[in-house]
């Protein structure tokens, strides 16, 4: 197979086509190098103009201002589970908002370094709606609140950022980053790992304002403390370089092609329209998780009338060239991931078979 | 600048031409696949055959026995300088011979754990040299013995493991792992940030005993434990897909191509070999740092008489298309790192600009 797919995965997710040619066009050098970006030194003037042209974008993109820091690390989310708690805790205790699997991951590894408070968790619902404010109370002299913008497994997604007074706000926001604009005043610290909507697996972006960076304990080793990270704008040891590069391209393709964050989640409320359009006109065919007003615009997850009809309807799927729709191993199911570069050609071509699809078997 | 220049980058340093032109075929698209390498889930079937791919390689180049875990992790040696004793210390103590820097910067981070003895240190020598079994007293409890076996800003190799009776002995191989056979036996642990000799930033390579795994404290966080990321397989959360693919790549290039670490090792000895005679025949106008039975096969460092010459030097390298020959910044001079990937063609090319160069200079 040497033609493209259609790829629903959840992450590790498609990534633009003209960000992968241009990859691959200066795979064996990097024009004006003489070598690849997977040979460059870290310290060279070379890959400073990559790093810093993926922070300026970001910033660019995000509006933040110069009181956050923008990090490149590694070691997914889910370090940063750890690192948040780490950093941040000390002696006090802070407060998760949990609304799927990834927000109980988060709050069991803040707890194995201190103590955390789960403020809210959507588990005997099974996962399928975010909180009302009214629903939770926040501890006014937490050390931070925790929640999670978009649940991958269960497709919830919050609206907006849940009200939490003067506490410091920290989001796990791996796959709804750059989606859509945010009010970075809202926030702390947003963590995110690239491999979704902003780049290739192996790096994880951190934008943390700069009052929390001095919060980190004398104590923590190097790799571990944000202020380390900071100090060395994210070259205490060796980043990840390509993967860092390949965020640098997508934050090029998200103000240069698309036109900025207004845009693309403009496209990504018009993708997740027509497929959630499908489920709702499918009497009851499809039956879509999280309850309307809670949806992810980015991870559509549905039922069909039975388990022998998922598989028959993943295998047909697979054999039209749509691919990677079979719903978490935790939850089953089915599920279409439409992150910012799924093209809308995808959607529509996913959505014409489920169409048909449900005619033949409904 | 298209063409490719000689790249004697200290790290991230020079890949396989063969290598990065599979990368590049087909990074639009992996055969049988139908997405790019950097689109896949890595629950996939397709990264599956890839990351087993790149252990079996690496069992068998190294003659990796069962009861020893493979891991592929992220965060750099420097993150291991902190991992190796959150996981084996304990409430003991770990014995640590320097022979440069990164042993200095592995020590730190240990102390920030918890007990660790610096049983030698040749920092008062300026690390020209490792030591003598005689020079140091390992402690017959300690939890472990760790040690650099290549300082790559000193140019300071082990010619072989050092002797530490039944202690497990730890050791960071980062910058000549691959480079040359190893008696696999003598070590608890290995681990190797791939940027050197065995692919591209991004990506740990962790070999690690069984019993050692077993240590691992039930309070340590996810990311951080060996035995969590051993029970996975790697695969506890999203590993750096696309820079396990390349490892993959070069372990393939050294069985096949290259035919094994005894001939990687004998090929790596004369390289070195040609640029260390030229120092040695050049009547004293370049000075090698390190002793000669204790020299680097893979970081050849030296000074000139002036440190004018030395820019000199580099200037009039860059121009004949040999790159990155400065020292690092904390020592200064000039080094050629000759890694795995680094031909013979480019050293052969780098020893004829420095004969010439000092016919002209001295």
């Amino acid at each position: 197979m040497t033609q493209r797919v259609w790829n629903f995965s959840a992450g590790p997710g498609v990534l633009p086509l003209p960000v992968l040619e241009e990859a691959q066009r200066d795979l064996l050098c990097l024009p004006g190098v003489g070598a690849s970006v997977l040979e460059i030194s870290h310290r060279s003037k070379h890959f400073d103009a990559i790093i810093q042209e993926a922070e300026a974008n970001l910033r660019q993109l995000l509006s933040i201002p110069d009181h956050y820091h923008v990090l490149f690390l590694q070691g997914g989310a889910s370090l940063q589970f750890a690192m948040v708690p780490m950093n941040l805790l000390g002696d006090g205790s802070a407060d998760y908002i949990i609304t799927g699997s990834w927000g109980e991951k988060a709050i069991k590894e803040a707890r194995l370094v201190g103590t955390a408070r789960a403020v809210w968790n959507g588990k005997d619902e099974n996962f399928v709606r975010t909180p009302r404010p009214n629903e939770y109370a926040i501890d006014p002299s937490a050390r931070y609140v925790h929640f999670t913008s978009n649940e991958t497994i269960h497709g919830v997604q919050f609206a907006t950022e849940p009200p939490v007074g003067d506490v410091p706000l920290v989001c796990d926001m791996s796959s709804d980053f750059l989606s859509r604009p945010i009010d970075i005043h809202r926030y702390a610290l947003i963590y995110a790992g690239a491999q979704k909507n902003a780049g290739p697996a192996g790096v994880t972006i951190v934008i943390i304002r700069d009052d929390l960076v001095q919060r980190a304990p004398e104590t923590l080793p190097a790799m571990l403390n944000y202020r380390v990270q900071a100090e060395n704008k994210s070259l205490y040891n060796t980043p990840p370089v390509f993967a860092v590069y390949i965020v640098m391209l997508m934050t090029r393709w998200l103000m240069h092609t698309i036109g900025g964050l207004e845009n693309m989640a403009r496209i990504n409320r018009e993708k997740a329209s027509m497929l959630y359009q499908v489920i709702d006109e499918s009497n009851g065919f499809y039956r879509g998780h999280a309850h309307p007003e809670h949806r992810s615009m980015m991870n559509v997850t549905f039922r069909l009338p039975t388990e022998a009809l998922e598989k028959q309807f993943l295998q047909e799927a697979e054999a039209h060239g749509l691919h990677e729709l079979k719903g978490h191993r935790s939850v089953g199911g089915c599920r279409a991931s439409i992150y910012n570069p799924m093209p809308i050609e995808g959607v529509r071509a996913l959505c014409e078979f489920m169409r048909e699809f449900a005619r033949r078997y409904a």
